[in-house]
């Protein structure tokens, strides 16, 4: 049979993307990868889990494999309101909605602001999965370039209002404030303010990324955006795929009151719910002190592990390579000399058994040809080392 | 701030539920509930999950609770390719994806699939949860009325070639045909061949629902729609919440390999993968033989509450009211005379503390005045009893 005519325009549209294709080229035996943006499976609470689990089942068992509601279980909304508030932000149980990754909360607010051709303001380079929730709608993506204090907001307020002089319909700013994913920078608190305000000024939503704020390995928190957001322009995301488990499949959004139920109203449409045993192992995770435990285990294995491979690098790579030397998070962001090419760069590499993501693949605009995104969490510390004595290899030799 | 004009087309359109709301109703105390489709908490196997768990994070803890491939876990695909044939249904693992639920499921055919204004043929009654997936694409909903045998595939092809006439762009027909939600009614064997052959003759795709088909309690099974297609032109969809647990969100979908990995291809965009933790719950449950045990179990609870449920009718009701006999599922469904509209008697049977569903949530048509869809698994053994004879006694103030 043929299905072409029977496709929505939307699934005409999709393309298999690029990334998907390199990290599976990746995964060959004896690569050591940089590739993914996996946490360390040895960071996982594993003796945690399984007490809650046992716990769960004996206490609340039929109530953690029910369904529940769509926004989340009561009792772990209330709790993630409590838990938030250690970061600055006010939220009642209004809220707040869970959902299958923060993957689903970007799709969900693709769904209910993006029309065809609206616009939405995302870093130069920014998250890939954010890219593809806003193109699956049919979103122009504008890129903004960051420097080492994350976007540069006086040129995306010039941006903003170029954009908005042509007729465009911009409605979101996607951010991801906290170590940039992929360039692991972290948006000054005086860039955060002004950002707020110039999404207040041109009546604008900011998206607030934050999957990476618990993993800091050093300098004083800034708070999120939305911790000043008093007039309801933020609508913040954060996940336990980072500080828990990328496969139980667990995140939240925090917005103003009438998104939120636009967004439960959506989700409803989508899946019903998040996981009732997922959301009741997070719940014991952070309720019982758990997570408070592990945190500093983490922080302190993606610690060693970034300092291992900014180490690696400087000894490593030939003079003309920058870095940026992220205070947490899970990626560092290299730019070679302008003339080399990461893309076909990546045969090579690969030939000598290192992966990488190519930066193009995270730039809107096409850019980014010189740059590629390391992973430091993944991979084990003598592999960081080996993995970047070997890419330095390739580099050198294309450097004049 | 005024959200009104950041809004999608989409979210415009969203409404809250009128069923969400009755179901909340529904669960004031003392309410004795056979409205929601809730399986029976005692029919989860908690211990079962407890031994499954304990050994998965013995194991293979670190795998179970990483990232893993969009349409599933490798090892769980192929099992799942294992599992369908049971019923005859052929597939390899590059026909297969697990989802977030068979909601998920219904959310990625309409994404691929529904432009706004295409058409989905439906049953009159059908499942809810596919009635708010389609029409969040802004497709029209085309109603087809359903017997004892289930649709009434006569009709089905009548109106099929009626709208292809008026140039409709006619693209998916949904069915549940074992044990249907709501009616509780089997697709004929003789139709589902019928059923499948309008679908090559119109170059249409099925789109076939089987939450229920494991919960058989009598008679012989009839084989899938899927068993029989030949020719790529059924959708495959089934879930794990009845058969194990709605808490872990897992269901899986068998497709022509090509609209797999369109599906595979826009879950990337939703949600990235499916919870590895909860894929490798489901894996080992089947693997080791835990739901060949723990099925019948199940199976025994609701056929009892069936007859619980179909003799308290029996005893209670007033002449002029008919209902179903399910030969598995979790639902019955009851007429009452014509004159008789659910809707308003709702109220008064909250009042008389007893809930059920008005079966005009069901109709795509504005029909079903005077129908109501009771859920038998949910409420205790004596639970069933006293609320038909309450709900008995609100149907009778109304009987002329």
């Amino acid at each position: 049979m043929d299905y072409e005519k029977l496709y929505s325009n939307n699934a005409k549209k999709m393309r298999s993307s690029e990334i998907r294709r390199l990290l599976e080229i990746s995964q060959q035996p004896g690569v050591i990868s940089f590739g993914g943006g996996l946490p360390n499976p040895n960071a996982f609470p594993v003796e945690e889990i399984r007490e809650i689990v046992n716990k769960i089942l004996d206490e609340e068992g039929t109530k953690a494999l029910q369904y529940g509601p769509t926004a989340g279980l009561k009792d772990f909304i209330e709790l993630l309101a409590t838990f938030v508030k250690q970061d600055g932000i006010k939220a009642g149980v209004e809220n707040i909605l869970t959902t299958v990754g923060s993957q689903q909360a970007l799709d969900i607010v693709g769904r209910i602001f993006l029309n065809e051709n609206d616009v939405v303001m995302v870093g130069l380079p920014t998250y890939l999965g954010g890219i593809n929730a806003f193109l699956a709608y049919g979103a122009k993506l504008v890129g903004v370039p960051l420097d080492e204090n994350g976007m540069r907001v006086d040129l995306l307020e010039e941006k903003i209002k170029e954009l908005k002089n042509k007729g465009e319909n911009v409605k979101l700013i996607y951010t991801i404030p906290t170590f940039q994913n992929p360039a692991g920078v972290e948006l000054s608190l005086e860039r955060r303010k002004r950002m707020l305000e110039i999404a207040e000024e041109y009546d604008l939503l900011i998206l607030e990324d934050d999957p990476y704020g618990k993993l800091r390995f050093e300098g004083e928190a800034i708070p999120p955006i939305k911790a000043f957001d008093e007039n309801g322009h933020v609508i913040y995301m954060a996940t336990f795929s980072k500080i828990l488990s990328p496969g139980i499949r667990l995140a939240y959004v925090v917005a103003p009151e009438e998104i939120a139920k636009k967004m439960i109203l959506a989700k409803q449409s989508m899946d019903l719910c998040t996981s009732t045993l997922t959301q009741t192992i997070a719940y014991h995770y952070i309720k019982n002190g758990y997570m408070k435990n592990h945190l500093p285990k983490i922080i302190e294995m993606y610690k060693r592990k970034r300092d291992i491979m900014l180490q690696s690098l400087e000894e490593y790579f030939p003079p003309g390579c920058k870095w940026t030397h992220p205070r947490g998070g899970m990626f560092l962001w290299v730019e070679l000399p302008e003339y080399i090419n990461t893309v076909e760069m990546f045969p090579e590499a690969i030939e000598k058994k290192v992966a990488y993501v190519t930066g193009k693949s995270f730039f809107v605009d096409g850019g980014g040809l010189n740059t590629m995104r390391l992973n430091f969490t993944n991979a084990g510390d003598d592999e960081i080392k080996e993995g970047i004595k070997r890419l330095a290899e390739v580099v050198k030799k294309r450097v004049k």
